[in-house]
């Protein structure tokens, strides 16, 4: 090639000339701190921000829609399910999913906060997401350190969760408190012939903490139904295992809570899926709403990853691909850690919006 | 500051003289391809390589460690786990532990290798991890790519699992097979008092499908318990959803099998865990080592992070500090996909050993 | 062992009494929305909301230290830098270090806004650093999706960074603008013997552009010094590439901006970096401060991870066993795309302090 | 909605017929390890295993086809590339970059290996991967681990890179190796008009190392440029600082080397690109090939994620949006860390075609 063609061909490469974009694409354009420091037009001004903030901003309008169709009105035929003795009356049922470690955070106030107003219909998390907020409730978790020595740690008898510390005496108290419980439902079970599942479980767990700080007592009281199908896989199932040596026998089914879970799927007018993490928590709200066809919105926050096949890492659109999300859903996953993430979201929405969402009569309720 | 007693400082910090380091410390040495290309020497050289090249190596080794153990004869009276029939003899009690992904991709040919020459006591996997191996045996998966569109390929019935596809024929050919086996299920419930667990349901399932392309066919063979708890999180759980609706009353226990994989871990000699990927089958191989102060041996393979607290992404030292690993021992983490590193950990590891690991009778066997 | 002995070992592993830790160790409590929307109050209520949320409360922290510390007075005969006209008479010199894909974002206006206050002291960043600054002076960047098709783009002439979309006719406007600069540029060079070097480059540019807009216009008029080592990988440098065949002759020189470059560190009080992203422009700022056995303060916001033992992954602690970080510092490394992050820390740190910042004279002083 | 037709519906959705899939889509099937451990075979086996797995048999492909190309006779007259004194007649430019890390790493070996048999035409690194190189033909890197502590090391001396570890004394060494280097540029630049451009600086200092364990060596024996804008962005531009203090003068020029950069890709009859790592080493090869249009062949091995809109972590088909790689090409991302892939890459690829790439009287070269 000659030297002058070849520039020549490198310089139209270079200055290619471009169609022109539609006129309605936003701009990129951040936020101008001349103008003094407003939290609320900031976060607003994610959206025009890009990458994972325009993500942020996307996830409030989702979440918004959510609400916005909960507050719809729905006529008393709709939406019936006859496995449910609380059908959700709601213009759009909200499944909100998150992992343990959530509740070890301070993300627990946020999911508090959302079970105390019922401001979620559903609620999926781990054996974890369900005990550390009852042992919350006992004694406080520690702010710690990643780097600490794991070999120190457990000498002492301290628990690590990240950057989080808790005491192994916490799970004694755990224990002293749960224990009584499990005689009471094993004596229920043969007394009453109670068929227990993880669900009821959690909300008698719920019942029995009375505690206004737990979620679960929130869920309890708001007839809001937890799924915690391994529910055994934690310091509940500890205890269990210690329980059934002195006094066998409990039943857990997980068979009648599908049937629950899947119900409110299915019956629902339309779903939302608000999902923190990734694992079973994600997998188990995005299959429910495959038996409706896909929920119609959906915001997944989560660090996981695509590349590797996980369905924790996996974009909405594969969910898109098993009907688990409607094809015209317009869904949005923020990579970013929930701890950041779930509170910004919490207040520009469910926060936001508490007036409309909260009934009157509960609206200066405070814990 | 004077200019040269600041240029003298400077010089004195990045010149600072360092203390020797110990004689034993390897250096580091790559693979020289001169030497002509010796797939095993390259794999051993992995250990001076660095970074993630070292975990590997390092994983081997630990994974060698357990095998080693494995074979070391253990007496009698040893190891007696009164809740199981097939109690385990062996000097180290593997735990094994994938998410589903991996049984959808081909590292599910590694597994079944494990599983078929019982080379592994325990398997723990989630309701994915179950299914997709016997709708493998109705059906192939296929090679997609990480970016088909999802509304086209749900238009069409194709499911994609990162960069595979899964028709949805598949899955009606699962429940032609999966609805009959349910209802015997539910017969022999009603007839014969069989108390259900996932586990039983796993190794029923195995008996059932009888194809030695199975994982669980093996598992059903070797009398590998397998342990699932969350397992109506899947297909098998769609189907029990539908076929309670014709056939209700199936229950599915998951006390039983807390009990049963507990034992597992306390009744061991020594345990070792292989796990791939995070989420439930991490923590759960991981809690039931806790109830023996610890496994001996640990290799985690996945892509997690530990920024954000999730027990996915913890490292094995998280585990220390609860008692799940025990403080002595060398747990490796590598952090990279596992169907990359899987089949090469097999190879160096208990394919390279199978002359001793396999009895002499089933050595020249081969599906 | 014995059935019994062995439930009890299990218990004693699992119900392990734990050491009291101090009394001054924070619990984990997260914001409570029963109190109203409160931005401020939530974003302090991350400090103990664990994870990256508590990382972010530790920025904020360490980006207020550099910002007291610098508002110290300083004495004259102090921190003389010789080969600097402009010597950082400051109690801290801030370097501040981004990636190019942070102009192209909206952070870019939040880095503007530190340069048109020099709030900062020195800037580094990549070549597509500097160029989509004055590109975005002549036309707009907009918002896209990180899923579009690269070859319809290309169809298109639209260029893609992640989710942001930029015309390729942006460049051509690049290229009209730039090209009488860089003949300007050889000419001073062979009349006036002007020793070029990216540093010097970026001032010009700044001057040329003259455009409030402008991070580096702002950084012109305030003699914030701008390093980019490798300014010619990227649009500029392929303006000096066709440049070169028409009008030969221009030299960048590395060398002399590698001195003024150590010195900012080798002179400086104290040092606190900033550092969003990854790769050159954290090595870079980190190597200076060695210059200095480390920097006092540091707070690095990026996804990256050590396992694969880059630089860009590696945690500042890394960076103290190379003496870039004082022993005694307490280094912050936010695990986050700084699109979300950065605009949060400005709003609680500098614009939050910008009273005492911002000489009287300028404050009301918007663009 | 009724009951009934509500389970209808959700059984249409769950169990939707699927269109066929073409016959030639490759089925997913993994190594059986039942027919031995071929090495050869299992790393065959990896294209229809998945997820990366998959990425790795595609990148071998890709390479594969990169030297089929690169084996092709050239005629004399095209690829004539008038800035160049070697002239590259090759039917495919090769392309590698990489980043410090992986010359720390033994990854070292298999580069240096390609750069010996001149397997590949241009690379591209960073500081540190140029005077890592030199520092360990001076002194070994040792074996360490992630979590040492930053304090510690940095009291004796030793710096972390990831798990490995530098004596700080290497550095020390290189000091005294480079300074009379230095002093002779200088020299040289006075009196014979030298103008030194990083490229050349690389060259002769693979001159001087005068060591067959050093890639630059190679590099500099078969004239393979090495490009490396930012030549000082390390313990190179640490000592060029020091050394400035006693002995002015030396200028080292980013114009020339972008010339002769950007003329390796013009003048080229094809190109490919294998990228381990990001930053500037990928962006520079990647812009140099914007100026032909794109490259026919691309690898990049790293582990980057697109969501934070990082160059390093972009997608291949971002860069196909860019015109930096052909629209009709097939790249490839390993999403992985380079030190277990790269030396895989080469074995099967590089390694496995030594025969014919390397010419027949080196053969029985070997250090």
């Amino acid at each position: 090639m000659e030297e002058q063609s070849a520039i020549l061909a490198a310089k139209n490469a270079v200055l290619m000339q471009s169609t022109a974009l539609p006129d309605d694409i936003p701009h990129i354009k951040g936020y101008d701190f001349n103008q003094g420091v407003d939290h609320r037009a900031l976060l607003q001004s994610f959206l025009t921000t890009g990458f994972q903030a325009s993500s942020v901003g996307q996830a409030i309008q989702e979440i918004n829609k959510m609400i916005e169709k909960r507050l719809e009105p729905v006529e008393e035929q709709e939406a019936c399910d006859p496995s449910d003795s609380s059908p959700s009356h709601s213009g759009c049922t909200i499944f909100l999913g998150y992992t343990s470690n959530l509740i070890s955070s301070g993300v627990r106030e946020s999911i508090r906060y959302l079970a105390q107003h019922r401001m979620v219909d559903v609620i999926v998390t781990t054996a974890g997401g369900v005990e550390e907020d009852f042992i919350k409730c006992l004694a406080p978790t520690y702010l710690g350190e990643f780097s600490l020595s794991g070999k120190e740690l457990r000498q002492k008898g301290i628990n690590r969760i990240g950057n989080l510390l808790v005491p192994n005496d916490n799970y004694c108290k755990f224990e002293d408190w749960l224990m009584p419980i499990l005689d009471k439902m094993v004596q229920e079970q043969k007394d009453e012939g109670t068929h227990w599942t993880p669900s009821k479980m959690i909300h008698r767990l719920g019942k029995e903490i009375n505690n206004p700080e737990s979620v679960y007592y929130w869920a309890y009281k708001n007839d809001i139904p937890v799924f915690s199908p391994a529910l055994t896989d934690g310091s509940i199932g500890d205890m269990i295992y210690f329980h059934s040596h002195k006094n066998p026998g409990l039943i857990l089914d997980i068979v009648e809570d599908i049937r629950r879970m899947d119900s409110k799927a299915v019956f629902a007018k339309r779903t939302g899926m608000i999902i923190l993490g990734g694992g079973l928590v994600k997998h188990h709200i995005a299959n429910a709403n495959l038996m409706r066809n896909g929920a119609d919105y959906a915001v997944f926050v989560n660090t996981g990853q695509e590349f590797d096949g996980s369905d924790s890492g996996a974009r909405p659109d594969e969910a898109v691909s098993w009907g688990k999300i409607r094809m015209d859903a317009k869904p949005v996953k923020v990579y970013a850690d929930a701890s950041i993430i779930f509170p910004l979201l919490v207040a520009e929405t469910f926060a936001f919006h508490a007036d409309k969402l909260i009934p009157e009569k509960t609206q200066n309720f405070s814990n």
